[in-house]
């Protein structure tokens, strides 16, 4: 039987990579083999792609450039990495994926809906997210956390405040959109309740793929 | 009055890059600001993303993967430096663009023909060269004179001599469907002979242009 397709999403800050972690422990503890991931990224291509998205890029990058390299970055990532763990049996965690691309790329920076869907459908084919946790919480406190963790921020990370604020808010439009398959965690509580709260998350899905998929 | 936009094509050696030098001379004679580039590449980042595309991919480049930084790298030249270049009225001369996504990617690799299309569609919006020359040569002879040229080739170059036989034949067939857009120059040719005959499709395009638009 396959595995199942987890991923983390939520602005700058908000604790995916931390939260990462407790997913990946508590399918462990479940007796699932999990792959960690991240986008984009997660190949050694996919990795050199990210740097020249996450890089500074003084000519200015088109927006339909950005889109462009995170779908070529996906289409890797997808094939040498995820299908062929996931047909394995095996589960993959991964921190982001295309709803990341309509959040930043569409709702932040105003790319046309319909032109990330036309790409999705090329690279996925109608492939999606098996879960996918929406870590939500006030933009200052995702800006606040990333500004501790690091000194300098990346191309995205530099952005203004009003572009987080329409990332959030194309984010939860999303969660809003496909109840199925998103579940909403408050990432403003303090670390352990977050935990706590994405535990649960997992233990009901782990108990749900079970009695659905035997 | 805008510039018009001319494409090189053909397949390793034939002469490509030599002949630009000969497009772009013979516009100068007749008095056209010209603005010589090549694909993949052209601006920094589109460089960049040729650099991927031509280097070493231990992992190997999946066929999608590698139509997607195509792409990518061609919205970047086309916005930051083709359609700029055309609005200014000068002649942009470019050695490949999107015929050779058809005949490597398409012809050579099995990508479906659709799916380029589709991406083509999606950077393009139906803009095209104004005219294209195919340099022609039997494969044997680009191979022989691209191993004059330099010791080790790049990612391209080093596929099997059936590749570039299958990329021959997409130029051809895309020359055929679009004769008004095409000509075809016989590369086997001496370079004084292929040169001359340059020219003339060069000279025969410039009073075309001229008397069609002013
Ligand atoms: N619930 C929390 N409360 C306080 N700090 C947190 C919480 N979750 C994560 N952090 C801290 O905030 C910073 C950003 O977390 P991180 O997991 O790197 O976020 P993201 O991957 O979403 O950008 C890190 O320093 C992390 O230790
Ligand atoms: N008509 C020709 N006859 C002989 N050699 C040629 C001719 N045209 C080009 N060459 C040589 O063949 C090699 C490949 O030409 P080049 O213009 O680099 O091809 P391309 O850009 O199409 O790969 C170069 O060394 C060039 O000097
Ligand atoms: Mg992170
Ligand atoms: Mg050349």
């Amino acid at each position: 039987m396959r595995g199942a397709f987890i991923t983390l999403e939520g602005s700058e800050g908000v604790g995916k990579s931390t939260q990462l972690a407790t997913v990946g422990a508590a399918l462990e503890s479940a007796g699932r083999t999990v792959v960690r991931t991240r986008e984009p990224g997660g190949t050694p291509l996919a990795e050199a792609i990210r740097g020249l998205l996450l890089g500074d890029c003084p000519e200015g990058m088109e927006a339909d450039t950005e889109l462009l390299l995170m779908f070529a970055a996906r289409n890797q990532h997808l094939a040498q990495l995820i299908r062929p763990a996931l047909a394995r049996g095996e589960w993959v965690v991964c921190d982001r994926f295309t709803d990341a691309t309509y959040a930043y790329q569409g709702a932040g920076r105003g790319i046309d809906t319909d032109r990330v869907r036309r790409l999705e459908a090329f690279v996925q084919r109608g492939m999606q997210p098996d879960l996918t946790l929406l870590l939500d919480a006030p933009v200052e406190v995702g800006m606040e956390r990333a500004a501790r963790r690091k000194q300098t921020g990346d191309r995205f990370e530099r952005e203004a405040r009003g572009f987080f604020e329409r990332v959030r808010a194309g984010y939860l439009e999303r969660a809003r959109a496909q109840p199925e398959r998103f579940r909403l965690v408050d990432a403003a509580q303090p670390l352990a309740a977050v935990s706590a709260q994405v535990r649960t998350v997992v233990a009901d899905f782990v108990a749900r793929w079970e009695s659905d998929c035997g």
